[in-house]
């Protein structure tokens, strides 16, 4: 201890979110936003939150959301949890499922959060290195009580075989929480395999395809005894009367939240079409955003340059990333503007 | 372990929150919330949020309404930090200022999340408990590495004295922090002594003075460096787009809270002396609830007598306060209801 400060609290690098610009005129392709806007339904559930919906404390389990969700999947609602985005949850996950031995597994790179929610609960971290293509090998030894799989995978774009995740949650003694955030972009998803597995979950966000990231929504779905473990150590009222409605108004449009992700699928076709054109190596994508390598080996300096004509990329260093771009797919008109500047800049 | 459960959560009794019954017709004095709407600005700024506020991620840090706190109190922005309810940020201290054979204090009775809060991290929990009339002497003896002080306390609705504070904040070695959950309706708060302690936390609640528990947001005030301990452990992005700008326009209008909290102390005085009249002791209180013991003492009966006229007011079992009732302050017109139900018990 040192002034009251925990002492891996004082060493811990916390988490760097991707910038949030102000100017109007930056395009902004750097945090996996949905460049279309939500649901109608979504202001109609806005204009119903009156003086007494803010004056009274919300629903403490969002109950009728939780019972939407839990439809929408074919599951039953004990099988459901809501949080304040799902970082609350995968956060929850960290000091619900370890013991302070523990060891918290994922593969690397991927989500740059899981190592920094292991020194959060100042627990052992374990990355399981991905190949030079960025596929992944389920190891013969996983001795881990918990791993993070994000899936698709981020910054790499790729979705891991569903019969890896199986034979992943065979050889993980305790838990695996299958983070599918742009699970609604990608060809499947794991749900089916909750019905197999009973220590699998899966968290979802309405940040992505519901284009709600402002409202701070996410759920979990799993196995009744792992969810009534979040739900004991979760704050009271986790989720807002306005996350609450707002969600249940998105889930309720299918129809708009399926239209936005075929139209970002559609994007996402014909950016990778035009990178390959331009010689990048792009991986396949099942995800709102591409990883892409400049042929020239100068990713940095691209990500500079778009970034000095007000178009924000992301650019993560390492050995395996820094060769790479991840770009967020935004509207066709974004998309233009963004390979307008990018050829300018090799111009 | 046991089933990839942690052991202390599976051997957690969770928090119940008050009762939130649906029923339009229901009398709700059981969790402290303002019978007033709040500020009119706060519609405004829901108003403003537009698709484009939505879909985007929002201010990570929610500077402009930190800032707007930190106007509001004199201090500068790096002594505020806002959380997703104050219980969030109850929780955030948990993890940032013990260690895992940490020892958090507090005196009992008082909120009942504390010792679930220290459950929940796992750490020891030393309750100091009140006199039989719900004063508190400070220990001359602290052995703990942070304290919770409610002040106003909940449920006796009593404050203690600020030179009480001083000799608390002198005696712990570690953090204590002051829950100030109920200040706005108090002769005074602890926010002075920030400038004489650097081991000393305020919190402060939306939910109760400015009419938004709906909104789920309240804050941390404090030294640079244990705020900035908080900063680092929180969720990247923990307040969403509505309650960083609801906030924002609640706490620019105080005219607006003012008028609020002073028409329920009015209240609260009234109804101080109808209840005396009857043969109540009621507590002096600070906070806008009263806590009352019946002078025939059958505190359970006539809570569950109330209840069944749809009147929630709440019960605490227990030795020192099951002999009471605490009845959140409403308007004058619900307070003659209530008054009218609870004189047709004794009727």
């Amino acid at each position: 201890m040192s002034g009251g400060v925990r002492k891996s609290v004082q060493d811990l690098h916390p988490y760097v979110p991707g910038e949030q610009p102000n100017a109007a005129d930056v395009l902004k392709l750097n945090t996996n936003e949905n460049p279309y806007p939500p649901s109608p339904r979504v202001f109609e559930a806005i204009g119903e939150c009156g003086p007494d919906s803010l004056r009274k404390y919300p629903h403490p389990t969002a109950a009728p959301l939780c019972a939407a969700i839990a439809k929408l999947h074919g599951l039953s609602v004990e099988q459901v949890l809501v949080g304040n985005g799902s970082d609350e949850l995968l956060a929850l996950c960290t000091r619900a499922f370890l013991e302070n031995d523990g060891r918290i597994g994922y593969m690397e790179p991927s989500y740059s959060l899981y190592p920094i929610l292991s020194d959060i609960a100042d627990v052992r971290k374990i990355d399981f290195p991905l190949e030079a293509d960025f596929t992944w090998k389920v190891p013969n030894t996983l001795d881990v009580d918990f791993f993070f799989l994000t899936r698709p995978n981020a910054p790499t774009s790729l979705s891991l075989p569903l019969e890896d995740v199986r034979e992943l949650c065979r050889r993980v003694a305790g838990v695996v929480l299958v983070d599918e955030a742009y699970a609604d972009f990608a060809d499947d998803d794991a749900v089916a395999l909750l019905k197999e597995f009973d220590n699998l979950l899966i968290s979802r966000t309405f940040s992505k395809s519901y284009s709600l990231a402002g409202v701070r929504l996410g759920y979990v779905l799993g196995a009744p005894a792992l969810v009534a473990a979040l739900y004991k150590i979760k704050d009271s009222y986790n989720t807002d009367v306005f996350a609450q409605r707002i969600g249940k108004a998105a889930v309720e449009d299918q129809a708009w939240m399926k239209s936005s992700t075929t139209a970002i699928r559609g994007t996402r076709t014909a950016v990778t079409r035009e990178l390959a054109a331009r010689g990048y190596t792009v991986r396949p994508s099942q995800a709102n955003f591409v990883f892409a390598r400049p042929p020239q080996g100068d990713a940095e300096r691209i990500f500079m340059g778009l970034r000095d004509a007000k178009v924000f990329i992301r650019y993560f260093p390492g050995p395996l990333t820094g060769a790479y771009l991840r770009i967020t797919i935004g509207t066709d008109d974004e998309m233009t503007r963004f390979f307008k500047v990018l050829d300018s800049l090799s111009a």
